[in-house]
């Protein structure tokens, strides 16, 4: 078998069973995806990279459709690409509708035999036809305030009634948002902030005993598609800045962990609260508590339910800063235009060579910063930095 | 050949190299091992989970015999599950004398075709003919002190003469008491102490001197037994708090380490002590040290052999909390009770997702978050601490 | 194929796909590897242990030449070993000159099959013929000072006019001094520092503004031979110590962060700075930053371009003390001093495992601090550590 079809093949077989590891192995990390502009929930269009591949097309797909690309023939292509066609079958997870659709790939590669592009043909009619959902980035926010200014995207939480209390509302609606926000080139800085008298409470307790025959579903539901939206404020290049006013526990603790720049009033307080109800833990709690506060205080934070105020949060690492609670809002909104004018492109890396080297070994970290670091010198952002330092004045980035 | 034979054959081949990773991929989390009821060092009997057959079973039959499962027929059973026909060979550790048993395991299977039981016939009494060793759970103890009251097991180090230095027979007695608190289901939490002028001095020098001429062999054979016990302590279910009087150093500190809860003293010291005599770390120092007081302060106790006082290890996050010397007692006793008193399986979980933590990326822990609480969402606790919480009262949690 | 010759095939195939992980598990620890002793660039003499002979001998070799060992001849030996002959293909990386050399290897193998030795005869003048280049540790050093006294090895940054700037020579200087150092047995201890003002102000900005059309190329060469010397001394068994006056920025932060004990000056102050100019992190930046000063102070840095004056770094645990600036060079000295008496191998044992530490699980890491302390229970310097103690006088270590 000529040796792209059998990467092909790798490809839709990992894709069936969701394995990126192999998919990090054969994709070329600056693989361009080019898929069917119809496509409903936002799935269509242009995706530049494998990471943006993985994370807005495929594994976007998986949330929204029980489905499989099967290939039926691979054809090699005179300019060394290969044709695949086949049928996407499956259903749409909402409505559970029947998907039937047939497709045509055209795959280029690497010199070194990585996949480089990939142009997706299919019928998206049959797509949008097997759900009835309105597509992502165009849904209609309930319990979330969304809107752009000088660069900055606010996501403010608004279900101040029941203390911006997590239930599968609110995640559908911060997800709508920051989805929004991750697709609009024109966003250079998130703002995440709430009404009322908490920035958020954690899951909704409420809802909880409502289904008390079915909590572990209930949990399960909300908190798959939370933790979509905490992965994607956590890679977004736009640097992320959160307000926390009032109480922020649970699964809220969340929103300020996967933050760039935490800047907490003086009066909140955070606590994680799940021993009291006899849970475990999301929101990423398990993971960022001890890499923030150090894993004593993140143990007692878990295991004999230890609050920690404002002041307290800020000497132990949870938070950047501490302002009086009627200076937040002007605080948190300076940071967030402050990095909007920032080199966005350099930002995005920075933000991903910091989670990646939570994991890695030194050397695998020196070469992913050389890799990086050499990438961004190839922006404008850095040509202008660099111009601009060597002149003695302010650089005007446009976070390109 | 049919794969369910397959996947039994891979279970065998990884069970003979000790290969976690294919165990860990064949295996069900909720798998339910039931072991032939005689087997001698308590490895009898029921295992709940992958986990604890793992680590409770396979792997203590690691410690007790090299010896090896070696499968010889392999027969479909009508209801989708397999017997498997074959002989247990090998050595016991300790006297060395021969293993050489017959078993038949019925396997049976999940739906996604991971092995989801395993029932294992076998002649116990070959087992214990091979060992003449007392079962671990009913060993003497000679220098740790046990015993379980309020659902608190109490392990005190009580070998005063010699600054509960860690010596053979420590480690032994240290080993029986966390193997008798890991099987007792009345234990919800575990409290570590000890008699005389400190908690562990760490190493027994005086022991080592005395074998001067077989010393790497003699620290192997202490280190490889100790590390067992803080492994058990780090992944139990119930936590473990550690009362931390005097002197506290080199190996020693391994069992603050593990622990959850830390008081100490605050006439208390904290000291590695290896390079003062040529050593390299043992008791998870290296693991934890950085990860608990920071890297800088890690190097300066490893390499200029920095001693820390009791307030100045609160400071660097090494310990919880510091108490007068006089009231440490009181106050770890105090902590365990309310402890024990706790949602014992979600305190397992976030144990378990605290540990797994420090090597994971985000998306696997945050996906490890989902699965854990879910787990406990269905428990009882959880039923009840929910309710407790809406109903405005104290929940009663039973551990389960 | 007999066993043998299949691991020593797998060798040749690591060694030309650069696979780590396999040498990893085909080389014995205890390895020991015999190279043509007239090698160029330092190659040739003896390697003792996979990890010397890997990073000393293979990777320096990927440094020096692309070249690739093609084995034509596998002869089995009467004592067991293998005989492989063959040829080195490629060409130098300076000049480019073609390699063209023969080969014999006798490879000796453990009783577990794994590879315990290799002597290595070829013709060496066929290698330096390749390559013009002076061979490391012979080379001239310009902008760096390094000499060696009471078994500490000085490495001073000198190019005080241009703020220490990391440029083509500083890396190439860096990479000379450091090269003298890691091979010089009497070096029990490293200690960098610089002339003028600052230590240094990072990557030297100037020089990639003259080089405005190729900033990419230009960082990747500076980056990746800066990154061997940082990977290099954090893997010295000899500990380094950093003494840090006036600025330490970008880049030359990698200095201080791979060095055990840093000593800074009350006026000396730290920032990263890459996002004033664009670009995003090298120097290990990324990896040392939230490990040492935690995550919220290290995106502070990144993002905002937070700096840190010499106590607050101190607090923050980017370095070890701070010292009135006119104590620095006599604090620094007197450290690496009291270093160089200490237990070198010891200490080379401590500094990897805090390094693996980092990215290992906590059972790896039980394991792999049994394996160290034994190692080091065979040294002299624990015989003589050990007696000393429990003698009560002062040991006297001679680093072996």
């Amino acid at each position: 078998m000529p040796s792209q079809e059998k990467t092909a093949r790798l490809l839709y077989d990992a894709l069936a069973t969701g394995d990126r590891a192999v998919l990090d192995a054969i994709l070329d990390p600056a693989f361009a995806g080019e898929a069917t502009e119809g496509l409903p929930f936002g799935l269509g269009g242009s995706h530049a990279g494998a990471e943006a591949m993985i994370r807005d097309f495929w594994w976007a797909i998986g949330r929204h459709y029980r489905a499989r690309a099967e290939p039926a023939e691979f054809l090699a292509l005179a300019d060394g690409g290969l044709l695949v066609l086949g049928r996407y079958t499956g259903t749409a997870r909402e409505g559970g509708r029947p998907l039937d659709a047939a497709f045509a790939h055209v795959l280029t590669f690497t010199d070194d035999g990585r996949i480089a592009s990939l142009r997706q043909y299919t019928d998206s009619a049959r797509w949008a036809g097997a759900s009835r959902s309105v597509p992502a980035g165009r849904r209609e926010l309930r319990v979330v305030r969304y809107e752009v200014a000088d660069g900055v995207a606010t996501v403010g939480l608004d279900r101040p009634e029941a203390g911006n209390a997590i239930d599968p509302t609110m995640v559908e609606d911060l997800d709508e948002a920051t989805f929004r926000a991750a697709h609009d080139p024109a966003v250079r800085a998130v703002l995440l902030r709430g009404t009322g008298r908490s920035l958020s409470v954690g899951g909704d307790l409420a809802y909880f005993t409502r289904h008390a025959d079915d909590i572990p579903a209930r949990l399960r539901g909300i908190i798959d598609r939370y933790h979509v939206t905490l992965d994607r404020l956590a890679t977004l290049d736009a640097p992320v800045v959160c307000a926390v006013h009032g109480a922020l526990a649970g699964g809220g603790l969340g929103l300020a962990h996967v933050s760039d720049i935490v800047v907490a009033a003086d009066d909140s307080r955070f606590a994680v609260g799940y021993g009291a109800i006899g849970l475990a833990s999301d929101g990423a709690n398990t993971w960022y508590l001890p890499r923030l506060v150090g894993m004593r205080r993140a143990q007692e934070m878990f295991l004999l339910n230890r609050m920690l105020t404002g002041p307290e949060a800020l000497e132990a690492g949870l938070v950047t800063e501490v302002v009086p609670a009627a200076e937040l809002a002007a605080r948190a909104r300076e940071l967030a235009t402050t990095l909007a004018a920032g080199p966005t492109r350099a930002f995005g890396h920075m933000k991903r060579l910091l989670l990646a080297s939570q994991d890695a070994d030194l050397a695998g970290q020196l070469a992913e910063e050389t890799r990086r670091m050499t990438a961004t010198g190839a922006t404008a952002d850095a040509r202008e930095g660099i111009t601009a330092f060597v002149e003695r004045r302010r650089p005007d980035f446009r976070g390109r």
